[in-house]
């Protein structure tokens, strides 16, 4: 991976890394290389049960615990931030999603609904909590963007990711609503990037992950996107390059969205038919 | 209108209607004359500010009291509705929405939050609370068929449609997912209509309404639908003409969600162009 | 099946009926058993070759052979059917297509261009022609109903199923160019029904189709939709109970269209995955 | 705009700049400046009636003539290219549209099929032969991407757009179909991009191109993207920071495609409309 300095002078706060593994912290470090100055943001139990804050601290990187749902606190971590940085805030980074009813193994037909309110508000009503007080402090620069991660399965059901595909749905239609708030009044663009499943300490929950995350591979006539992709996406996402690109989910799946049957795909399946006939002769 | 027996034999339940403009009392009106027997249930409050309990009753359709965010008093009302139906439900049509944001007139980015959890409790988890309360009661059906409305917004952004378009697009994706485990289950379907905008109690509270109305007409090759197209379209949904169709959003619009210019449109916006550059001379 | 009288009073015509196991075929019986009076219509080759001459003989429905191509001979069929059925044509069912590349097994990269060129001018262009010439005679009734079948890979891609896909991508548009035409000037609407992969004499072409037939079956929801599951779905968009639903393409499917994974589909293949591991062992 | 190396070493070809208002010699100039080498094609008669030959002569970048929908004259220009380019290309802009209807003002409705074919030759069947080309020679290298440009009337009706609608559709699948092909085999990324309206040459024929323009600008929160914006984009698109991002249409238009109403055209609208009653009175 060359150094290009695509984010030359440009300030960034990105929120959700966990551990080396997250998609955020891989995204941090691509923006770092290309010359960005950053600031990380977590939830406090995040922080203490992940790695994030000795790999912040090994590149010096600022780290700012805040719970993403309280709003006194995001005034705080923005005002924070903008000190850090020295100005307004140029690009953020929006990786915040947590399911109780997927940790804990309840069915989406059995969701608590206590739990299911927590997903919303973590994983969708949190974006609209970061923009509305960014908003109101002016807190991002004109020609700003802003990303946050999604997963097809907003749009199409996966069996068992259960109330995340809902809070997915609700958040993508958050990014669209401040699109439009942020476009008219700040020049400031907001997408979503729909990645490829990533096995992360956030897919954990997600029972059959392996069996889906080898499927949707074969499936995606690119193979699926890893962290680093979705990194290098988020840095073209946040420089001048893309600057009329918003309120879209942008795909970066490997093709998966718009495949139904890839080649790849269709041998394994047929195989898998043949054997499934000879077993239970 | 002709009277036709598609919806002979069945048991349907329809929620949300308030007074005789409500889409779900048109819907009523169309299922009874199609044969159908019906239930009627809406919140206690709406009950008391609208004008249902006359309507139900001149009709002798039973009007039954249930709060849509309460999973008890939704059992309650599933077992009342099939003693009172006389066997399993086959057609539900789920039309609850409510934003006190958008009442209030609290704009999108100054939402309280407090307010915009109701909203997605009362506007989207209340399909979730009924279809999950359905399901373990077994009250649908084989071959059944669910239906809920929802608006174009959640997918393409109305500056003032508020927290209503991030709960239509939740519901929209609580409709997939339920969707999928019904299918599988029960062979039920689960489907959303997405209507033109309709004059109606509930639209009340967005204020543009009377202009956005006339423009949406204007974009529609067939014009705006009304209250009586969405309840012929409900009558086919619930009937055994579509029992394959399933996890989609249906527009009945008039074309308008796949129309970016129409003939009729660009006449009044070139009329409109030319008529505001002689006012400013 | 129940007789209603859906179409009572109404005049179809249906295009693209080959055999007892074809779509259209299926759709024109449904349209019958409702009420309609129908006129049969296919290209000379397609009559020699099915067995639709005896089909449409034993029920006593006429049957007019018509290059679908042609804008003359098309001309002269939207003359006899309405001097046939008695006054203008209030339905009509467009199902032709073609692919002498998947014919002839041509892969997709190694197209015939002379036979790209008839696919697209026998599989949508034909759409475009039928249509212009009935707005020309004004042939279609005020408040009539066209549609013409499609299918998803136009939309996402099956290996496989080559230059018809990018022809039934093209005769989407061409349902909305002309739904807004049509919208505006006659109050017809005109649909795409974009129909579960069904085993008829156009999808023997198909090299996989036992395979692939099986796959989406296991990941809809519902199952595959079969033939007569199309021909009522057609009855409703021909019917009144449609009247505002136009430019669409409305998936009968079983769910697939908007389905990532399915419980029955995640247990065969994990189940392959392990055989496959003992196999190779 | 600052100068950075993201096409650092690679080989681009640019398939359609006629003037200096052209989207595909926007994009040239910025490849170049992002430290691509170059080469550019058009067909003849383009470059006889646009001013290219001096553009590209002043820069000194190669310029091949080369009839897009000649399969022996796309195997020429891809031998002479990668012969000048000295190795294989890396990534490819397609920018190739020409409808003899929309030329010569005739409607939709009452297209020549001879133009018609030709459109779809000329600017949707022109792709599959470049793509399908390159493929036999394997001229495009490992990693490599390309992009062709497109138009939201392929999915959402812009009355008057005429045959270049359907041309468009068709474009996209084939994307789609071609982003499978080279996927799986070449490692290799297609998409198209969907601009928003610009001013350019091709554009002319679209009789009420200045109040579309206007229209579509005042439904974009971040107004229409212009030929910079698309440049830049593509510049991404071409760089190895989206590598698994394949098969789509993306959506460079400033939030058009995801907005139903702003802000600023609400004004316009409501004001218009209160205009327009004064007028008649």
């Amino acid at each position: 991976m060359t150094e290009i300095n695509l984010l030359h002078n440009k300030r960034g706060l990105i929120f959700g890394a966990v551990d080396e593994r997250s998609l955020a912290w891989h995204t941090a470090l691509a923006c770092k290389r290309c010359g960005a100055q950053i600031v990380l943001a977590n939830t406090p139990i995040a922080i203490q049960l992940g790695t994030i804050r000795n790999l912040a601290d090994s590149l010096q990187i600022p780290l700012l615990p805040c719970d993403a749902t309280d709003v006194e606190q995001l005034g705080t971590l923005l005002d924070e931030a903008q000190r850090l940085l020295g100005g307004k805030i140029d690009f953020i980074l929006h990786a915040v999603a947590m399911s109780h009813n997927l940790r804990r193994h309840k069915p989406y037909e059995e969701a608590s609904y206590n739990y299911f309110l927590r997903t919303l508000d973590t994983s969708a009503l949190s974006l609209h909590k970061l923009l509305a007080t960014a908003l109101k402090m002016d807190a991002v620069a004109q020609g700003g963007s802003v990303v946050t991660l999604t997963y097809i399965a907003s749009q199409r059901t996966v069996m068992g990711y259960n109330d995340m595909a809902d809070a997915k749905a609700m958040l993508e239609s958050v990014v669209r609503n401040f699109g439009l708030i942020y476009g008219e009044r700040k020049g400031v663009r907001i997408n979503a990037v729909s990645q490829s499943p990533t096995p992360t300490k956030a897919s954990a929950g997600f029972d059959r992950m392996n069996y889906f995350y080898r499927l949707t591979d074969e499936l995606s006539p690119l193979g699926n996107a890893n962290a680093d992709d979705l990194a290098d996406l988020c840095v073209m996402l946040f420089s001048d390059f893309t600057r009329k690109l918003t309120m879209q989910t942008i795909y970066n799946d490997g093709g998966f969205s718009n495949t139904a049957l890839t080649t790849r795909f269709a041998d394994t399946y047929s195989r898998a038919v043949e054997l499934a006939k000879q077993d239970t002769e």
